[in-house]
């Protein structure tokens, strides 16, 4: 079907968002990049996609400035990505957009709790610590597997969060 | 490009939310039957999609328990598409996308503001009340036209969204 990439006339923030955001697979790549997956091979590993998906997905996100790209060998070159100012701040939304998930769309329970590190409290569904109350930027946010969690997956990202990880450490 | 719809082997509750509203033109669809809009020619006029895409849409929402379509006309037949709980549920992801679309994806200002009516005060970036701290459910929300707001648009429902609305009560 031929669908604009635009919303065109939608004068809605929420339309301006999901031109940069609302493609497939996008906040998965986004999500990934909060738990702190930075190279190719590992998000093409963990995320199960084609290749040529992960490059045009990360390079839109690298265009719409939520990803920055880096290079991090010369010889053979080699790039990682690291989000942005305007990437992390996507975190309250991919969470409390996963929280109804877990709420609503099925699935035994949580696969993965998210906790304010510095109180060891989980975090609400508005992303509030249920402790202080404050709304912990991510790299205060710590995940840990859940009760839902099947440990079926082998890949490097999947085996590295099988025990609490701080959100943002580079992964795995 | 061939993708599937399933993101298979994210274990996942984003993903499995993904499943549901992300497809193109989903979240639209949700925040206009936030903001109060029932009708099939009231989401098309002001969605401004090709009325198979909508149609598809509506569809894909109700069987997936987010919206309920309800006969309000017998002759000749008319349904209307009505929010359910699960439904309902989304507004703060589809908040707090929007306050992020706002901030990050350009334009001059916000083009609707958002208040929790009982306190007459607005919404802070999580969906909570700058005055009482509460998260209110949509409707005790309280939608105006924000600083950006163009007043292009001459649909029925951009019309009727010129004044203070409140989230649910039906729209035109």
């Amino acid at each position: 079907m031929a669908l604009g990439k635009n919303y065109e006339g939608q004068e809605c923030s929420l339309a301006r968002a999901l031109e940069l955001v609302g493609e497939r697979w996008t906040l998965l790549v986004v999500r990934d990049a909060l738990y702190g997956v930075r190279r190719y091979g590992d998000f093409l590993t963990h995320l199960d996609i084609p290749r040529a998906v992960l490059s045009q997905r990360l390079q839109t996100l690298v265009e719409a400035g939520l990803l920055d790209k880096r290079r991090y060998q010369d010889s053979p070159p080699r790039d990682e990505y690291v989000l942005t100012e305007r990437g992390l701040d996507l975190w309250p939304a991919v969470y409390v957009l996963a929280k109804w998930g877990e709420r609503h769309a099925g699935g035994p329970g949580p696969q993965r709790t998210f906790h304010h590190a510095a109180c060891d409290a989980p975090l609400d569904r508005f992303s509030a610590c249920t402790a202080c109350g404050r709304h912990p930027a991510p790299q205060e946010v710590e995940v840990r597997p859940g009760s839902a969690l099947t440990f079926e997956r082998d890949d490097p990202v999947s085996l590295a969060m099988r025990a609490p990880h701080r959100l943002l450490t580079p992964l795995p």
